[in-house]
């Protein structure tokens, strides 16, 4: 009989599973990965630290048998039936009491059924998030499981160890029940969408200006050592300095406008209606990836409406400025309203998702981490259940001082034609928000009025109903 | 043994069935209703139209057998669970060939499962939509069939009698397999729910530069007259007269500005984001009643964000006249975001549906009908597979003639502070459509910087990676 010696198993050694692994055998695990692809268990191995106790295996059995009791596995395999195969084949082979966590990016309604299912053979499922990339899963990702309570304490210091740390602090934390975890990642996934379009309109309204790639360089650099200091920007800044190998050109300026999605950005504006809850800009931003495909079209209706609009009324550094406000502003916007989202859902889905946690988990690691969200982490210290986080002061105070620079800058992409549907988005959102009486009266009137959906008074409880326009 | 009499057969006697079938007995046809309430078919029978033949019963099995052969008849139920009791409930009762509509706002996934659960029992099942309210139902409906050609021929002599006519054309015609109808009913409310956003946006603009119910009224009776001649705006006009009951004030200032809705936009927005297609301004509307219904949050977010801003800079004749072209503008991008989304739906879910005929169908009757859908039809009758109505030369005039007012009248709105999301992002996806290269290469730059998502070049084809900033 094999001998029960390794701390924690991978099922599925892509480059995702294989850096996880490392990372936790680097810091004194003994872990253990499967693949049926044999070249994925030797690069697993090969890459290995010295000294470190890693092992590549191509029969599932073998590894489970070879993992201390209470197991503690975890696959990192694609979404959807994968996930349910490696399940399947897996329940013949554990014991009660034993750890199965799944650290892709599965729908979280997918991983709901599946806690209950294994539930009832006295198995712990957990999902879980994972954010950083491949070079984080490396060296020290954001970690956002949810499930079982018990089964986090289990695998809790082999996730404290391997995550990215602010302050000395891990950015993992128990983040609610069943499918919390997933639903924070898909949330994450959102901001992130959301942000990244932000930027591409700044980078076009700079664009618009002249600023070329090295000074788009420069303020993005610039940028990120202020408050709008963030893995994005940061990353931002750098690609403008990349070079294409095959021309004398930047990268940046030979890579298609077709921009690709994985669907998790979708499955949060899709989830967000659900609930519902209004998150526009991150709506925003999936609907212009859409677009971004339409190629052929967007090519003829170029030609088609192609009359010059007027330029900027500006100067180029008051322009930055404003633009860099705009966007910093539309970034708080951004988290406002993924936060809000978990809010709902930990009532409406009963996720019990603690946002302070939530945010000091972002802070390192992931692709959204940023300044802003110490800020954050403040606020909801403060008051745990806010609903949404423009309603704190401090953020109120970042807001009212961007505020006067997006409004210009939005009637600058209006009058000009650049194309600033996310910026707009965020503030036309925020203006919705602060309004006490919206015009939305006059939706519940045509309502009435040709569907006899009835309304609400303002001045009497209950539902009414008119027959108009007699 | 009972004869076999009526024509026609509804189940469901609410509002929209008992209008219906009445709108059938004004049209010649005898008809027979069933609702286990017997107020219901009571008030059925007593609201016949003398000389009509209208029969009333309480028992389903009754109806059934009192239809001729092959029966025709038409549920109007709650959407969901209640659409399959009916089904079950029907199944006994039927004989193969016989044709079942739902007239209801069914999920077309819902139908077309429905659709093939029936085909098998030699059962002819259509998904129909029917917009017009309670009053069109009775005068002449806009008429939205799908499913199965042969069965629509057996019941398309009592659907043209009972549609609305546009210069005597009825507005009704097949419209595409198997969910296609309830499709494109969908489709129509995603579009009504963008336009009254818009409708409510230029009736807070126009607020805010001063104008009163009565002037109010005068500007959109006026706009009845020219380019936005349609339903909507026509019934605004008129809400802005309703005179309250119970006060000396004007109806439309005492109804809560909390929006409800039955979810057919929502529907709209998150099945777009399925197929992809983007619809940024119907998911924007569908944001801005989520947001209405915040109220408490609303109310102490006004408190805090309360600084004066801009007023407008305008005078108020030239200001109504900029903010009419900014919603004849929206309206033109609604109407376009939701054809293109039955353009792509009809090619990726193969449901065939006719744009020609959709818009023919939009004419009369229904809630979004208006004189630009003669624009369109023409459009469509040129070239039915116009993947974007924005690629129409007539159309490109009538957009190139709003687009400065409303590039002002963005711009003044985010000047302002006036929520004006819809507007906004009509907008912005205009300007995202209209470019030829959008910033999205950054988005997919920063994409493979993070997750090695690979990126597309404009000079060559393949995917590609780059190990970037080293």
């Amino acid at each position: 009989m094999a001998q029960s010696v390794f701390d924690f198993g991978m099922i599925g050694l892509g480059v995702m599973g294989r850096n996880l692994l490392l990372n936790m055998a680097d810091h004194g695990f003994s872990v253990i990965g499967f693949d049926k692809d044999s070249t994925k268990t030797g690069a697993l191995e090969s890459a290995a630290t010295p000294g470190t106790t890693v092992k590549g295996v191509a029969e599932l059995a073998t590894m489970v048998q070879l993992l201390q009791s209470p197991r503690k596995l975890m696959m990192l395999v694609p979404a959807g039936q994968p996930v349910d195969d490696v399940i399947e084949s897996l329940i013949p082979l554990l014991e009660k009491g034993d750890v199965v966590i799944d650290g892709g990016n599965s729908h979280y309604t997918d991983t709901v059924r599946r806690v209950k299912y294994l539930r009832e053979k006295g198995i712990h499922f957990m999902g879980m998030g994972v954010s950083g990339g491949e070079k984080g899963a490396r060296t020290g990702p954001s970690i956002m499981p949810g499930g079982d309570k018990a089964a986090y304490e289990k695998v809790r210091p082999m996730l404290e160890a391997i995550s990215a740390k602010v302050n000395n602090t891990p950015c993992v934390a128990y983040l609610g029940t069943e499918g919390a975890g997933h639903y924070v990642k898909m949330v994450h996934n959102g901001i992130e969408y959301s942000i990244m379009q932000l930027i591409s309109e700044a980078y076009a309204l700079l664009q618009h200006a002249g600023l070329d790639n090295d000074r788009l360089h420069q303020v993005f650099k610039t940028w990120n050592e202020g408050a709008l200091q963030s893995f994005l920007v940061e990353i931002t800044a750098d690609i403008f300095l990349q070079k294409d190998d095959k021309t004398s050109a930047r990268l940046v300026d030979v890579i298609s406008d077709k921009a690709g999605s994985k669907g998790t950005g979708k499955w949060t504006s899709q989830d967000a209606m659900e609930l519902p809850v209004a998150i526009p800009v991150i709506d925003t931003a999936v609907a212009m990836r859409t677009i971004s495909a339409y190629k052929e079209e967007r090519v003829e209706a170029a030609k088609i409406y192609n009359k010059p609009v007027a330029s900027f009324n500006t100067d180029t550094e008051t322009w930055i400025k404003q633009i860099h406000d705009a966007l910093y502003f539309g970034v708080i916007i951004s988290y406002a309203q993924g936060l809000a989202m978990l809010h709902q859902a930990s009532k409406e889905l009963k996720m019990e998702i603690p946002l302070p946690e939530v945010v000091k988990v972002w802070r390192g690691g992931c692709i959204i981490r940023s300044t802003l969200l110490e800020v954050y982490m403040k606020a909801y210290s403060a008051s745990p259940d806010l609903p949404n986080i423009l309603l704190n002061k401090e953020v109120a105070n970042l807001i009212e001082n961007a505020l006067t620079n997006t409004r210009t800058v939005v009637a600058q992409a209006a009058q000009s034609g650049i194309a600033a549907a996310g910026i707009m988005s965020a503030l036309g959102y925020f203006d919705a928000y602060r309004t006490e009486r919206m015009p939305t009266n006059l939706v519940q009137a045509q309502r009435d009025y040709f569907g006899a959906h009835t309304y609400q008074r303002t001045d009497a409880t209950g539902s009414f109903h008119t027959v108009w326009g007699e």
